[in-house]
């Protein structure tokens, strides 16, 4: 039984996991006020809940995970960089550990619903897989042959951060053209907005007017209300996010993309166009199919994953 | 000792390896009028030669790796598309393995080329390498922890067939801004001779008009000479190039690019401008360094790489 942690700027949350199978969920809030020694005291303090929530005595607990937000030098066990917090090279895995008296193994929090959703979720079925969360920016993990894929110093996987126009939209990271920039929801709903500007008439104007608060699922209801702006705008979504797949898959070739995200849950009404882009130009489609699919894990796939991941490497301590 | 056959359209190389230093080359001319099974059975007598050639008993030779072109199903041992030759679901491992009697790993030939100067050329200091190679296309391959990353049925590593500008430049593959037409020799070229055509009395243009026949090099001539339209075209080659390699940061984050092909030969001229351009830009620079570096083993990489990738399976199998 391992306990998996997903550590957030708003609370961390965490269960024990076995098999992908995960008990009740305990959380605590987190304050950026507080000290990172403080933050890690409460993890142990919440990885100890967890098992008394379960029934479970803490010493049969074998290992913790934590996914953690910023850069994981997970083989380091540091937290590199966590900018909401102030973390710099905070030792999350060792001083954790010394708290606990177990095994713990960290990974970036993106990186940890890629292994769980891989493992455990929509690509259960498949040995590679790449996640893309649609949400406010553009995240997502590289799960190969089972595995994390992380990179140089956890440093790899930026899907949101690959440039897809060169020159186009600026983009947070400093570069212009990201695909964060053209599918991020925070793109989509300003893009939704801009197109109901420029039809005062057309309903999505008129839902705007009458008070409806823009958010992602605005676009869907343009295009119920058969608002012309509104297609235009989706048509240029699929685009975009299909070349953002086509690139993760002349260059990963996994089994599955899975997308995450609020979004996701419009399914075949996003999944169908999306797919359809993607096989009219996917070369080698045939011999190397490549499935695109929903996430199905919602916010469990963190802590499904962040265990998964200390699960792997235990099991891979055991073996050497 | 092992056997690495690079082969090609027009000819095929081999020669014995060991611990990255081959032996003298020994060549086949290849035909693609010749039916598969009698370019196999010259691929067997070419690997005989390589042996005697070095003066190595054929029976001390432990198993062969071969570099092929097209899609290259590397588990199954199967050349699943070769267009040029007109080879479909070729099974290369096994009927060359029947007529020598030696365990056989095929693999594509960019990714030969890819492994072998990762293992032994520019990359040999790193344990993660991407490979570009700017030919008259542009390809490569993937190093992740010293073993070659090929995706699901050899599909992935597609580095040319990633979509840069989209809406861009129209390609062979059917998707429009890929890198390759921003960034091949034949790109490059073409960008060249549009500058000399935009300024009649330019140097490019003068040049061209003496009789100096286009190729990958005129443009720097075009710089050397001061041509403004020269220091266009480099200005967006370097971008274009850059935010390539900054897309594969951020995705693989490998520690060094690689850059292959002809053009590398310009070196620091190349570069020292690349670098600027990269480093500028890239997230978490100091934190997870990036080395661009221009490939070392020019043509021997491919013979080095099949016979690396051989090595390692047979090293696997030992110890399975």
């Amino acid at each position: 039984m391992i306990v998996g942690i997903d550590l957030g700027g708003m609370s961390a949350k965490a269960a024990c996991v076995e098999k992908g199978t995960k008990t009740e969920v305990v959380r605590i809030a987190t304050s950026s006020s507080d000290p990172a020694k403080q933050t890690i005291s409460s993890l142990a303090h919440l990885a100890e809940s967890a098992a008394e929530a379960a029934g479970i005595p803490f010493d049969s607990i074998e290992a913790i995970g934590v996914g953690a937000p910023g850069i994981v030098d997970s083989g380091a066990g540091v937290v590199a960089a966590w900018t909401n917090f102030g973390w710099k090279d905070v030792p999350l895995s060792k001083e954790l550990s010394e708290l606990t008296k177990k095994p713990v193994f960290i990974l970036n929090d993106a990186n940890a619903a890629a292994l769980g959703e891989a493992t455990y979720g929509a690509g259960r079925h498949f040995s590679d897989c790449v996640l893309v969360t649609l949400g406010t920016g553009v995240g997502g993990g590289v799960v190969l042959g089972g595995k994390l894929f992380e990179g140089f110093k956890g440093a790899g996987g930026e899907i949101g951060h690959t440039v897809i126009r060169a020159g186009g939209r600026k983009c947070s990271c400093g570069r212009r053209g990201c695909l964060e920039t053209y599918v991020s929801t925070r793109a989509l709903i300003a893009d939704t907005v801009s197109a109901a500007r420029r039809e005062p008439q057309g309903a999505l104007s008129k839902a705007l007017r009458a008070g409806r608060k823009p958010d992602g699922f605005l676009l869907f209801e343009g295009l119920d209300m058969g608002d012309p702006g509104a297609e235009k705008v989706f048509q240029q979504y699929i685009s975009m996010l299909g070349e953002g797949i086509l690139n993760l898959a002349s260059l990963f070739r996994p089994q599955a993309v899975l997308l995450g995200g609020g979004i996701s849950a419009e399914g075949e009404r996003l999944l169908g166009p999306l797919r359809k882009y993607v096989d009219e130009r996917l070369t080698a489609a045939e011999y190397a199919p490549l499935q695109i699919l929903a996430a199905e894990l919602g916010n469990d796939a963190g802590i499904l994953g962040a265990a998964e991941f200390a699960r792997q490497k235990v099991g891979k301590d055991g073996q050497n």
